[in-house]
């Protein structure tokens, strides 16, 4: 029998996700498995949640890695917040808003949208008409919409729910470690990202945070969380206390990987790592733009982890792709939706954002375009 | 700052689970993580297929393993499985069977319950008692009872069922992979099971397969499954197909991991493997009676993967567990809800199950119980 991990080889991944992993995760994803209630382990669960605290500029108690992908931390805000016949407005401009907005009536509530047009941010001043006409249980945003490249400002949305007592929803999926995100200063209540983005951990588990706020919301709540493996309420008192009680089995080796990954990270400088994005970012878009490609979204808006760009007229764009993994070994994203076969999607995210990689891909592509 | 992942040592795992992972296991869970539409990924996932179809004894088209711990597989059963209104039989002897009650009665079920003492079978009889008062939707079993050391009759009750409309649900999490699980043999119709026992994977991953009749409940319902993260009507447009449709990015490391397991297993052979738990079991049973601690579970029912003992009176049994654990880097399990205090659970499951790792268990059992 051919064992297919023997030919797996390295491959730059410079799609939306999963991006390229630290050397040293690696090394920690197979360091050996101890038990889930070893106190070495729970030690390690301690440090995990300071570490994100940093990571996410929070002081809220209650932020966790949640036992599966970036949705599962979707799934999580929303299956412990929202109750049968509560009021939800989504924010809409992509695939992740989409996603929201299914998540959100599948539990039974209520889902109002304002949308904007994919590609372009979200108008805070329309996003105002909506809450002047209504009062909403939660509001929900996507902070980097990995489908179209856009930053959204989740700064100014948040500013129009002070003073009620509506709770704020933020994905982090994609910004959490690329650009700024501060959960308490932006009064946000729930707060989700994935592992595989700038993290540069594999795919797999899924970083949370609850304000008190939200903590209140889902200890008032008049019937059970409808999800049994992720109810917070039940999650919180294995991550929580002294007495650490079983919930399920945390995924060890994974949990390895995301507390070095943190490691890395905060070891770096988050300036510092703020700042390797943007600058490899400009890069890219300054050489993308010196061979006749374009950028999507507008300038003050652009993601600079995950790179929106219009496929230039006349390419077969999915044999490019195919070219660039197959001869390059570097993958970059089609596009989602609406804008497959109108973009690429070329993440530059946590340890796949070095010059070294622009430079590595830009050759690639001069070859593949040419051909 | 202090890496706390440095000073993790190999401890032996006799516990309910995480068991010892395979050496070649831990060396796949570190290969490079590559995109999770990559064909080379896609041709892996296809073969973690067929080498689940091969475990589980099925030919069920819809074997997966889901992005979650085996908590997630139960959830994802229930959810995919139950609407609101419908009539469903868990039968119950221990934590696993409390939890399946839970589970459904958050998804609208009428639940009701037959019960068993801990630590004792089902009794098919008294099975049929119920199934002759009223008809199920769906009749939900644990197969390796993990919290009591039981194992309980799942073939015996299969038979009751034959000829009805009503949907078999299986929990494999404990005796997949160290006991025969014949899935289509016995008409199971959704069964799940987790990584980190037998399979000798860290945790993380819940394989599960459906069968026709129980994809057919899934595609007939009335309402969309409340469960976004855990749809398997769009999980298995990326499991399945041609197009391979992004529904979220599967945990490309883990699936490496269980992938190596997979073949592991079934390179031993399943009859091998399953020879080798019994006879593992079987000198530890020998060796435990002869210090004078008994089996807590009738002979005939005996898991062997998973041992629950008698605590001999007079033993401050966590500060034994304590010892074990600090002395002699060995772990084994506590009793869980009516059982703590009464017994201990010495998992055997997997790559554990080696008679070297029963002398050391001996060796330092015979140490720590004369302290």
């Amino acid at each position: 029998m051919t064992n297919q991990l023997d030919s797996i080889e390295e491959i730059m991944l410079m799609g939306p996700g999963p991006s390229c992993v630290f050397p040293e995760v690696y090394q920690a994803l197979s360091k050996p498995t101890i038990g889930h209630l070893d106190p070495k382990f729970i030690s390690i669960m301690d440090e995990i949640k300071q570490l994100l605290q940093e990571l996410m500029k929070t002081d809220n108690r209650l932020t966790i890695p949640v036992s599966g992908t970036g949705s599962a931390g979707m799934e999580t805000c929303f299956v412990n917040l929202v109750e049968p016949g509560d009021d939800v407005l989504i924010i809409k401009n992509g695939v992740f808003g989409m996603r929201m907005e299914d998540v959100a009536g599948r539990l039974g509530a209520n889902v109002d949208v304002v949308e904007f047009e994919w590609g372009t941010p979200v108008i805070p001043e329309k996003v105002k008409e909506k809450l002047d006409k209504k009062s909403y249980t939660i509001v929900g945003i996507v902070h980097a919409e990995t489908s179209t490249g856009v930053r959204n400002p989740v700064e100014e949305v948040a500013k129009l729910l002070e003073g009620t007592d509506t709770l704020y929803l933020v994905d982090t999926v994609t910004s959490l470690g690329g650009i700024p995100v501060k959960a308490d200063e932006w009064n946000v209540d729930a707060m989700y990202s994935g592992t595989q983005k700038c993290l540069s951990c594999p795919p797999g588990l899924s970083p949370i945070t609850f304000s008190d706020r939200a903590v209140d919301k889902l200890k008032n709540r008049k019937t059970k969380v409808p999800n049994w493996y992720l109810d917070l309420s039940m999650i919180v008192n294995y991550w929580e206390g002294s007495s650490r009680a079983y919930h399920h089995t945390a995924p060890i080796n994974m949990l390895y990987g995301l507390y070095q990954s943190l490691v890395n990270i905060l070891t770096e400088g988050l300036e510092n790592v703020f700042d390797r994005h943007m600058e490899v970012h400009l890069q890219l878009a300054d050489n993308l733009e010196s061979i006749g490609i374009e950028m999507f979204v507008d300038k003050d808006f652009r993601l600079p982890m995950l790179n929106a760009v219009k496929i230039p007229e006349g390419v077969d764009e999915a044999s490019v792709r195919k070219q660039l993994l197959e001869d390059h070994r570097i993958e970059i994203g089609a596009g989602l939706g609406p804008l497959a076969g109108k973009i690429w999607r070329i993440g530059i995210m946590g340890h796949t954002a070095g010059k070294e990689n622009i430079d590595r891909l830009m050759k690639a592509l001069r070859v593949v375009l040419k051909s």
